[in-house]
């Protein structure tokens, strides 16, 4: 007879201890909270803390039918935060697997766990002196590196594709077989963690935004420190610009001259990264009126439209790229370079600025490039939530950073484009209208990230204090995510509350990915729902207690 | 009732038209015929043109229950040509949909179908006059763009990892069902082969080195025409050179300084391109004698290790370059470097002495230069093929460089490993007494093809015309295939005569492959053995009368 939810939860406690197996109501309620308007409750909390733990959770969970959710450090902001699909799963919290297997100084390489965050690595590559970069997201120091990557995250730096610059998993399979990636299975294997194909089917891409097994182990490239470092930043000052600037830039990523990548964020987006909404000058009127955005831009000193990206070599590599950047993006105005000299001097003046309590709009967007300037050079930083808190009312400044502390309202549609002007400006045209319908500020960034692609990462920031907002958030949310599948504008990334919408429009793939389930996770019950948009649209099963 | 072979065969003529079933004698022996000591005899022959036709040919195959076995071009010389891995399977020859589907010049990628040449390519891209270059192989013009990318084929230029650079599939499943990836599943789809990784499970990987479905359409990223190129040479004069060239080149291909493959040939391989055997200077003995083959070498003024590889940007960038490669390599020689001009200077030169017939050795070197020169830009060319006949008896030149025109014998054996000077010694330490057993000369090449990977590709070229040496060259190859697996060295491709020993020494991953099959292509129909060793160990089904 098939185990109850009781029984298979006795069994996890007697594996894991009871402090690894929880169900009261405090943990269950935290890991219930989100960015999103709607949560999912969890049934329970498993901590395992190594790869042979997983397996005897799985078999548990197998044997009894129950819905096991992989987390890492649960940091998906805006995407589902650490909430499974649907409601009544236990989460596999794997942020105690958190050991820095290795790291190879000489092939420039690291093997990590799930658990390991951004600030970990960065913190153990300075410690041990060892000159490597890794490529970090916005998303904040306690963020897995593993979990961004099988999401298939982007971060800034030549780096910035994570999924391709990972190289050999370990994956528990829903039926407890651990699978090794790369060369991993061979016994004497010495190339796992140095050529990502291996030899026979390149499985890996399986268990990036999928369901279909348990990432255990991931090996991750790390790049060169490089002698030089410079960013560089472009405005321009018409909303229509946009598509000149993307043509511009296009011939400078295909050939390579910009490895980076490189990110347009509109007036709105960079606002939002340092100050909260003007409700006081707006007089609580949503969304903000034009004549007060042309005010804040002004005084900011911002664009419509505005580049960053950065350069990477020796000072010579530096040299010639600056002249080819500028050259290409003469016609569109003056590129302002920004090197290492430049960065610590906006760091003294920063200090002084802010001893003396002198001119804080300064202040905020001295800190704003000083830690743009750490991200590109692989430095992770929680600067970036500062977005978050955009429309949350109240002056004083929280002392968590943790959107789910400030109960912030975030949330994310990101459709990938073909890198042309036309498209950027077709999407753009297509989204602004829709949250300015809802009542928001369209916060747009349009990021080149490979050297044909770019996404658009619109963001909704709301106040989940409020359900009247709240609740327009989810109707704009929903809205957006038709309009940009419609447009073929597919994203590169969903949230927990599109999971269901994939397959709308599509033909075959899906039914394929959910057939896949039958071999890797044939008692389907591995993170049920996730990139899998058949399971998704089933109504909950309410096979716990919780 | 299940329909015999007889029955299949008629249906599958009805639907193509006999002219494109075929079972005839002389088709039989013609796809029979192999570079590799035993070739396979298939049952029959079909020539589908398009997606449609492959579709009602697997459902045909389907209720009969017969293999079919995918081919694009058969060229895959040295892996096994057009032969399926056993005895009797129904060769899918796709030679016929060879429509280069789009061409997108701002976007630089082509859509192409399995048929595509090399050959057909260039010429498209050189007479639209399209500013675009595809990275091609050694392996002759008549080869296939897509076949090569589907075996995780090398080249040279930086889009030399082809898999890396393709984007966007289109499948034909085991059950007939037309599976499209990247965006390619959506109706409005703007994206599909410019962001590779698309949404949902990456499935693109499990099509590559497979018997998982039939590839039948595929984008790949095309280079854009840089300003300026330059190759670089340098040459070591003795055997223990290796790892300190090796490890030189490391930081430029970490740091991104050199973006083309880097090979490292040894004195035998790069001899053996232009000249055959020394049979008379040998006295017909085998392997080369040692005497003879410094001779050689002195006499074409190689080194016993050489380093030959491209640089590409902007006169500004390639002058950087040259100057950061000239400094990394400055302890092990001097670095040669040859532009555009001084190869039109080779080709006057060239032309000059094959008019007056003079200078049959320096026009050998200077056509090879060409060649290389010419592969670094995007040209495909059947020089390469040269290095086959190295065996060969008789002092005629042949009319067809086509190794299965000439019985030319060859094997490879390619090992991966971690980009040290260390793994490339131990290696070639390992490797090279087997071939001298055998007989034969240890034709080495070591290529640099990732940033921290670098291939050896060992070359058994043997004279097929005589039984007892195409013998040795079997057991040769089997000694060296069980070498590199056992010291950790596993390949990047296998031959038809190595799929059944991959999963020696490995765990899980090969049961995964071969149970993916149940979802792909339930009646194991596609491609049987492939990449797949527990299905290619079984004896030959005798499924046929053919």
């Amino acid at each position: 007879m098939k185990p109850d939810f009781d029984t298979a939860f006795k069994e996890w406690a007697r594996l894991l201890g009871p402090a690894r197996a929880r169900r009261d109501r405090e943990t269950i309620d935290r890991y219930a909270r989100s960015t999103l308007p709607k949560g999912t409750m969890p049934a329970g909390v498993l901590y395992p803390s190594t790869t042979e733990e997983v397996q005897a959770v799985v078999t548990i969970a197998r044997q009894a039918g129950i819905s096991l959710y992989p987390i890492s450090r649960g940091k998906n902001w805006g995407y589902g935060d650490a909430c499974a699909v649907t409601h009544g799963q236990v989460i596999l919290d794997m942020s105690g697997m958190n050991h820095i297997l290795e790291v190879n100084r000489e092939l420039a390489y690291a093997v990590i766990e799930p658990g390991v965050t951004q600030k970990q690595l960065f913190d153990h590559l300075r410690d041990q002196d060892i000159p490597l970069w890794f490529d970090c997201t916005g998303s904040g120091p306690e963020a897995s590196i593993l979990g961004n990557t099988l999401e298939r995250g982007f971060g800034h730096t030549p780096y910035g594709d994570h999924f391709y610059h990972s190289c050999g998993m370990e994956i528990v399979l829903g039926d407890g077989r651990v699978l090794r990636t790369g060369y991993g299975h061979y016994q004497e294997a010495k190339a796992t963690h140095v050529f990502k194909w291996g030899i026979g089917p390149y499985l890996d891409g399986l268990f990036t935004q999928s369901s279909l097994g348990i990432v255990t182990g991931l090996g991750i490239w790390l790049m060169p420190k490089p002698d030089c470092f410079n960013m560089f930043f472009l405005s321009m000052p018409d909303d229509g610009d946009l598509p000149r600037m993307v043509d511009a830039l296009r011939p400078l990523k295909l050939r390579g001259q910009v490895k980076s990548l490189v990110h347009i964020g509109n007036d709105l987006r960079i606002i939002s990264s340092f100050q909260r909404y003007p409700w006081e000058e707006s007089h609580g009127k949503t969304p903000l009126p034009e004549m007060l955005r042309k005010g804040l831009r002004a005084k900011g000193g911002f664009g419509a439209w505005n580049i960053s990206g950065a350069i990477y070599g020796t000072k010579a590599e530096v040299r010639v790229a600056r002249r080819e950047i500028r050259k290409a993006l003469r016609h569109l105005g003056r590129v302002r370079f920004v090197g290492p000299a430049s960065l610590s001097l906006a760091q003294t003046v920063l200090g002084f600025l802010k001893s003396r309590g002198w001119a804080k709009p300064i202040q905020a967007k001295l800190g704003i490039l000083i830690k743009v300037g750490g991200l590109l050079q692989g430095q992770p930083t929680d600067a970036f939530l500062y977005g978050t808190l955009w429309r949350i009312k109240g002056r004083t400044e929280p002392d968590s950073m943790d959107p789910l502390d400030n109960n912030a309202g975030l949330m994310w549609v990101s459709p990938i484009m073909p890198m042309t002007g036309e498209a950027a400006q077709d999407l753009v045209q297509q989204v602004s209208p829709i949250f300015l319908e809802y009542g928001f500020e369209p916060l747009i960034t349009v990021s080149l990230i490979t050297e044909r692609a770019m996404v658009a990462v619109c963001t909704i920031a709301y106040d989940r204090d409020s359900p009247e907002e709240t609740d327009r958030a989810r109707q704009c949310y929903a809205e957006l995510f038709q309009k940009i599948m419609r447009a073929g504008y597919a994203p590169y990334r969903a949230s927990i509350a599109s999971m269901a919408h994939l397959a709308e429009g599509s033909d075959v793939f899906w039914d394929v990915v959910h057939e896949l389930k039958q071999v890797l996770d044939p008692g389907r019950i591995i993170a049920r729902g996730r990139y899998d948009p058949h399971e998704a649209r089933r109504p909950d099963k309410a096979e716990t207690g919780g």
